[in-house]
């Protein structure tokens, strides 16, 4: 019954994350299936396919929400590389990036910017260049 | 030797926060001020004058990081206001916290729409227009 | 389409939180009345109706996150609330508190207990007995 | 003068963590034994030798707290091995980390269901067998 | 038996409080007593009481952690009192406090900050007159 | 403009942090240089730097603080490093590190524990002797 917000999930999970996706639904796969199914019926079929707010833009909020968590490496992994699958650029990745470090810390900010550092070094992005100053 | 940084904070802030940023300002006076001092030069004089994302982004992601943050509802009012003052829509801002209900949890996000309904209801911009579903 | 989710959301939700439930949809009609519809949709018709975990256990696992996380004190006041009415006694809402007090610290578990106690005193629930010592 | 408590405290961590208990004890020993101590006399002889809450119930609440904690992954291995240990079943202690989801959000939720697995996995109780849905 | 404990910890609660201390034991009599006991027997009878650091540097550590933790203000207003009950000056208080804008974010500091001030108002010790430049 | 502030702050980051400080620049120099330019310029030239708290006490009030949050391991091991460079004792440390364990909790305590335990060892200062009981 709830197969359109599955369906319509999936697919934005595949725009947003590519195969990184579904490495979450084989990891849940055996433990907690339904907490895999969640985050796309609910994550990516309901609050990632609003409109209201361009993709680019929801995804740069993100980043900035999981930067100011601390405690969300991985899925601040998986959502810099969403940001830049989506059109944003590694400059203003790291641009949230720093804006954190005045909300949350220095700490939250560095470790956000290691892994980001990862991400963009896989991708062969690097070196970031900045338009500030 | 650093006015040109707390001048071109103060009017970074005078252009996000209205009066508002004054506000904090004066309540440091005689017990903090060179926190102050380092909120308008570091803060607004480095950070927030940075270029490489338009202001009105940054704004939605401070949004998101305060509102993850879950502790820090007097500088997400402060910011709710910043971000209709550079010309987010409340829709935008709403969206947002929606968003980080997925990263933060549903307490985090409620507690912030219930600060971004204060501000909206002082600034007569209730009820808000959403554009999804 | 999500109806049937709806329904069973809000019926889990009066279940468990009485008016206090109706409450939160009223507050965000006019901010966020889809995250209002999220948390009936998803937190109570998905999550809260999950076979698997008895109500009480349910409420009084709930009732240790709220604690843990430090800034949800509205949210802990609706889940004492709720952990009673799903037949908790005050008691076991207390040990859970002071358990912990082990993993996020006493203010954590200070400012709990004193929310609880407030919901406790609504309800002429004090002096609560504890079975302990 | 404590040895009450102290012996209380390493029955009942025996009891909960097996010998993952002595293994912090043996940790800290060169570099904080008294913080060691604090957790045996404090936390197993004071609080989790407390009646009033059966030791399956303290365990999930404990799974609960340490889940929406987010920066506990160590201590959350330590007690989803006690949760089972005291009888939780693998099930239960995945129903208690997804209600997780709707409070610390879902990276909180999703880290410690990766660390449920591989305490799981180790145990040989892999797949989890869900009864919801 | 552990009246040894309880009696260090009220002589050293007293000492770092004053009566505040007694008013966190009133308010939780009938609700959780045995978490206050916690507090007077674990919390000032076991770790306040420790030789190794003098008294006005375990408060300034307590005021950076709390001021860090950002959801304890109440507990940071009564450290803020301790800290002056056992000899820092507000501008020590005021230093630690800017510092943990570095680590945990200018909200966390200018929410401490405002605690403070408060204090120092009811005891008459504003304005504050830093050293620092 | 600002190299005074940067050289200022370069001074005391070798003061505190020794080569350490020299590893984050060179890490971010291709993805945020400038994030590590706040560090310096605001970190340490700024707030590092000002004088009414003696760099033992500031020390450890930044173990305090990055214990407290948890999420900030490698800043808490640069930190430990930074306590001992200035004069702090391991004792001091365990000691700071112990008294979070009220505030933050135990998972927070034992972590950053284990991170101290981890710098002493590659200084050859283990065992720690305490001087508490």
């Amino acid at each position: 019954m709830n197969d359109e917000r599955y369906i319509r999930g999936s697919l934005r999970l595949a725009e947003v994350d590519g195969e990184g996706g579904q490495h979450v639904v084989d990891v849940l796969k055996d433990v907690a299936p339904d907490l895999a199914r969640y985050v796309i019926e609910f994550g990516f079929g309901d609050v990632y396919s609003r409109p209201g707010l361009d993709l680019r833009t929801r995804e740069l909020a993100t980043v900035a929400g999981l930067a100011a968590l601390g405690h969300a490496q991985p899925q601040l992994r998986v959502h810099v590389n969403g940001a830049l699958n989506v059109g944003c650029t590694p400059a203003e990745v790291v641009e949230v990036i720093i804006q954190m470090a005045l909300y949350a810390g220095f700490p939250a900010a560095l470790n956000a910017a290691f892994t980001a550092k990862q991400v963009f070094a896989e991708r062969g992005l690097l070196p970031v260049v900045s338009s500030a100053r």
